[in-house]
């Protein structure tokens, strides 16, 4: 695709944050999920609307466009977000295995308006023990025996 | 919560990742949200059968526990998880503010069955540049005029 159709899906992708944000949905989020040239599917910010931390722009686009291709592998996918997808966003991408993401606002942009992506992204990276949140494993035989289960299931459907 | 309630709640999950293995409903993974000692949602992976990349045990617990206590902000709430959360779980649990995590098998033990949890885990603490998905940022003027706009934007919930 042409450097021009990039910048006419983030510009769509632009409209919707800023939608967003004059009809008070959600945080100044848009993002929307393209194939082969054609709009698939597109989502906003809507966490506090819906009560759901994890509505952010990227994540409702692609649940939504996986919902409409009926498959969880969105190969041959580009998503555009208005801003730069946070660990969550970014993640749900590699798991939905898009091709690539085209962004317009930065982390660092996001942080200057109250936003944690960036903290999030700084705690991701580090080892469990020095993170703000506890985190902790508690090792369980049981646990560990289901992922044995599931190497040796038949009926299994690898993603 | 003493030690032998966080066991309590991880066997949960764990039960909850060793029958959608058996329901074949999608991986091995289960999880539960927990706030003054009762459970308040539960997920299992669903990645597969609903056609949802998002749909990790965690996620589905948080989206749950979010709207069964109808807020976003789940402080106060433990998450356990039958696996350690993949980084898109991890900042789901920090959006969601909760306040620990406890988890019995590790990444390395979800690689070595094939999920790419230690791997997206190493992506995302990538520059841009070095990453296997192709990531770039074309910015915009009208995408910063947005994050204008909500920070003088009297109607925000901020989250």
């Amino acid at each position: 695709m042409s450097g021009y159709d990039h910048l006419h899906f983030l510009k769509r992708a632009v409209r919707l944050s800023a939608e967003n944000v004059s009809k008070a949905k959600g945080g100044p989020f848009g993002a929307v999920v393209v194939k082969d040239g054609k709009l698939i599917a597109s989502g906003s910010n809507l966490v506090t609307s819906l009560n759901d931390p994890t509505a952010h722009a990227e994540v409702v686009a692609i649940r939504k466009a996986s919902a409409k291709l009926k498959t969880f592998d969105l190969s041959g996918c580009i998503l555009y977000s208005s801003c730069e997808p946070c660990p969550m966003c970014l993640s749900a991408a590699y798991w939905a295995r898009v091709d690539a993401i085209y962004f317009a606002n930065s982390r660092e942009q996001a942080a200057a308006i109250g936003f944690s992506d960036k903290e999030i992204y700084d705690e991701v990276a580090k080892p469990l023990t020095e993170r703000s949140i506890q985190i902790q494993q508690l090792p369980l035989p049981e646990a560990l025996e289901v992922f044995e289960h599931w190497q040796i299931s038949v009926s299994k459907i690898v993603y």
